[in-house]
């Protein structure tokens, strides 16, 4: 198996993340290799400590984060986001890693990738803890305002997801929205309610109705569908407001800290919702494994994300979620 | 003073949450006198046990959480949320606390009270802790897909509740984004951007631009401005997640509560965050103090709201906003 990693055009160094890759190729190999996506300058410095699995592909171009996506991706064809995604749809790679610009990422993807079977729009997925099992969450931030029937769609792809991959048979899908009634929410939201309302009479999946993210944790769903804007503010708010809860709690009780069992605690629910632990975001709905990490991202959280792609390629998640689709269109 | 409580709507049974108001009654007396708003079958049974500074009004119907919010404010003028914004509208009482129908509640309010001065729509303002200081949120849910120069009336209205009512000298004004680039988000958000960049050269105001749920706990902003529906699907994210991670950590050190610290910082972290906390949602940007509780709203998250709308009444909330935004406009 082959991984690209784009190491540029996130908040930390390309030559601090690369520390991620050299870690994953030590770990996973021989069966996994690696290509780095990187600037030759930054490729000239990382050859003096590279590994034999690990090798590299000069990009001439950066896209920045400030970069408007389309036109990026138009202009920019030597970047290393457009040239991971080539690699990836010619199959030199069996799955590309980034924490780039999410826009130009996804128009890149969406651009050179073939769509799925019924899927216009592809959906970065993000799997969260409950107070009973997980629930995964699409879109959140491939596809900021999109159509009702792209959130249908977005329903399909979880719902196969959970049903292929986490062998949850017939999962439970619902809407995100501020209120459980049908009337609730804007136009669109109403407009998908219908859609899904009669979809679930296929018996793919069985729908819920709507969620209130004060019910997502308690495990109502297993999987939640909204539009990419919103999807992207509630993920973005979970992690910030579990950031947030866990700094207090250490400061709050720090003196309990030498208590093993209270610092455990702490630590494993860090794990469980932080996003230096997330396996990145995948990128469902296109023919290839494409996982988002996070700007931010730390050296560990593109570890994870890049262990994340790993699994996806290994479990066969594309073909197998293609596989549930047509069965189910 | 007096204050006018709607004990219909809600998902407790108004007969519970009569108590709430009962307790305030006892706790705020004499200078505090109550009015409520129930319905004749409600009251009957509450007269045996009520106090000398609450009376009753009695309404004929019942605006439901299903009701369409515009449809049944215009036909339902007896139900117990018209009634009290009429009451409210007459200075019969000093203010209003309700936990029924969110939506009748903002339009029976926009169509009955005066908007402040340069002001056209209201929103629903809630304040959350960050690792710094307090951060106003608005709009919380009153206007679903509001517009641009909205957004920028809504940076107005915070700001002057900041300054007038909190005394931050010069609010720091933040726009919720999924990135802080200009270029991100929606088209109304870009357009929010461009207005709010002209306007903090007026100097009322310091607008920081984007900012992500992330780095909201910070404490990088004073005012958190966006538009309803994330607004609202923000603030319930993060009680969904407070309260998720504090029932974690209670089972998961359970044995360590017998310490007496870890368990106060547990109880004080639900208090900083939880909505039965809250002092409820107060509707900025109307000539009257209406304040929107949860509507799964426990007696004590009641008596928090009526706690919060008494605050107001004694602070001149309405009228120092007022001043403060005739001032700038």
């Amino acid at each position: 198996m082959r991984i690209g990693v784009d190491i540029m055009g996130g908040d930390t160094p390309p030559n601090e993340l690369f520390s991620a890759v050299y870690d994953a190729a030590e770990a996973f190999a021989p069966s996994v290799s690696f290509v780095v996506f990187a600037q030759e300058k930054n490729i000239v410095s990382l050859e003096t400590r590279t590994r034999a699995n690990i090798e590299f592909v000069s990009a001439k171009e950066i896209i920045t984060m400030e970069d408007p996506p389309l036109l990026a991706v138009r202009r920019k064809k030597e970047s290393s986001i457009c040239l991971g995604i080539k690699a990836l749809k010619e199959k030199k790679i069996d799955a590309f890693v980034s924490l780039g610009n999410t826009g130009a990422l996804i128009a890149s993807a969406m651009m050179a990738l073939p769509t799925l079977p019924s899927i216009e729009r592809a959906a970065l997925i993000a799997t969260l803890p409950t107070a009973e099992e997980r629930v995964s969450v699409l879109d959140v931030g491939a596809t900021v305002g999109c159509k009702p029937h792209h959130m249908v769609q977005f329903s399909r792809l979880g719902a196969a997801y959970k049903k292929c991959i986490e062998g949850v048979e017939l999962p439970r899908v619902g809407l995100l929205n501020i209120g459980v009634e049908q009337q609730k929410g804007t136009g669109e939201l109403r407009d998908a309610y219908r859609q899904l309302e009669a979809l679930t009479q296929e018996g793919h999946f069985h729908f819920v109705g709507n969620v209130e993210s004060t019910e997502v944790f308690r495990g109502q769903v297993d999987v939640l569908v909204t539009e990419g804007f919103t999807g992207n503010v509630f993920l973005k708010t979970v992690e910030g407001v579990s950031t947030f809860i866990v700094d207090y709690l250490q400061q709050a009780i720090a003196e309990h800290l030498d208590s093993e069992e209270v610092r455990r605690a702490l630590e494993e629910l860090k794990t469980k919702i932080h996003y230096a632990e997330y396996p990145g975001g995948l990128l469902l709905g296109v023919d290839g494994v494409v996982v988002k990490c996070h700007g931010k991202s730390s050296p560990k959280a593109l570890f994870n994300g890049i262990k994340g792609a790993k699994a996806c390629v290994e479990n066969n998640v594309v073909s197998k979620v293609s596989a549930c689709l047509l069965h189910s269109s």
